[in-house]
């Protein structure tokens, strides 16, 4: 019996018609120009979604600015939703000149403007924040990811089994973990977890283990029911990811054996 | 750390350069005319090892004609090596006309041909006549791949790395493993038994999960220690193979992803 995983619920749609895995290319750029530019073209390779990493953006401190970029975005995404993320520096994202409350209040403002589809939030935050996100998402239509991730190690199999619970438990609708492997053991137990993950939770799981160890889960990730793939667009946002092209190359061949 | 799989090596030379997982295209023409047709057209597609599946031969029992069509492979092979094989009906093989001793004997002769480079022979045969193969091999300087096959399901852990360890305790060359997964629970658990065998045993090893379901292993056992995948030129030998000009490109994609 084939895996029968679930796929990313945005405004009720399925993203990528609900082929799986979903590929998405990060965007990183720092300034709006350049994140215009390098929307643009990244949405002409075609990904079914694009992550904005507004934690690269320098001026994430003025919302008028954030919101203008949100919305040069939006218009040069030519109609591909977009995921909206800061990523903790905790978590392997870039520092900020924003403090928590901050970065509260610019979640809600980014939510409430239309320009973006799902958020990420990392479940490892302040519980409160975590569900005042959950909060401010809800009431936006938008989905909400919470994620996990471990730029040093790959968790034991309870931990790794718990976070995507975790997830869950929170009222996600997707969970996420990334972490790095120390040896193809690691690379191997993330696709387990991510398997069981997919299995017993309700809400579609997304899962990766970094740098180049962990490149297979990249392409094989899909088959162990992870629902998304990071690709490279124009610049990688975390170690290991691979350019869209290839990625959608080997997809297919996957999926043509996989049906075959 | 990157796992450190071992090559097959065929006539004390590294197959496919040490390149991992090498990939190998089935010969399975019934006659000597299409059995040259097929591996010149084969060979065109640039597989590192061509195995001659010798039991979809007709003319199996006549001595004569095998030797004939074995010189015809190795010229039509244009240098790339082969591997001999007549895969037994009780493992997914054809139904032959030879009885075992007859087998024996023509492993014999087509060993002291030098039209080959390597012999398959199962683990499960009687164990006289899997020394006797390994004599054979081993005078006539080829490598000897002892496998194991199951069509219907996929084997316990402990069952998975007994025969792994089964095949080299008799001296294999190769352990091979292929194994029918119900679910993507046994994929998994084939290719962690992949990697435990390949870290653990001082021979190469090569396995995969057959069918639909099984297709990622044929992509990406190598990099769980896998040293061969079996791709198809012509026609598949086995449930779930993929084209070659696939399964190159897409190991090629891993390549770089790996080492970037």
């Amino acid at each position: 019996m084939t895996l029968q995983a679930l796929p990313i619920l945005l405004r009720g749609q399925p993203l990528a018609g609900g082929r799986l895995p979903a590929v998405c290319a990060p965007l990183v750029a720092r300034t709006r120009d350049a994140l215009v530019q390098e929307a643009a073209a990244v949405a002409a390779l075609r990904p079914d979604l694009l992550e904005w990493r507004a934690d690269f953006f320098s001026a994430l401190a003025d919302t008028a600015e954030v919101l203008a970029a949100a919305h040069a975005v939006r218009q040069a995404a030519g109609g591909i939703p977009v995921l909206f993320t800061r990523r903790s520096q905790r978590e392997g994202g870039q520092p900020i000149a924003l403090d928590e409350p901050g970065v509260l209040a610019l979640y809600e403002a980014v939510a409430a403007s239309g320009t973006v589809d799902a958020m990420d939030f990392e479940m490892g935050n302040e519980a409160a924040h975590v569900a005042q996100v959950r909060a401010l998402t809800r009431r936006h239509g938008l989905a909400l990811v919470l994620s996990f991730h471990d730029f040093q190690r790959t968790p034991a199999d309870a931990e790794l089994d718990a976070r995507f619970a975790q997830a869950q438990r929170l009222e996600a609708d997707v969970a996420k973990v990334a972490v790095m492997p120390q040896s193809m053991d690691d690379v191997h137990r993330l696709l387990g977890a991510t398997l069981r993950a997919s299995t017993a939770l309700p809400i579609p799981v997304v899962s990766m283990a970094m740098g180049g160890l962990g490149a297979v889960t990249r392409l094989a990730g899909g088959a162990f029911g992870s629902a998304l793939t990071f690709a490279v667009g124009s610049a990688p946002s975390a170690p290991g990811q691979i350019p869209i092209a290839d990625v959608r190359g080997t997809l297919a061949v996957l999926q043509r054996a996989t049906s075959g």
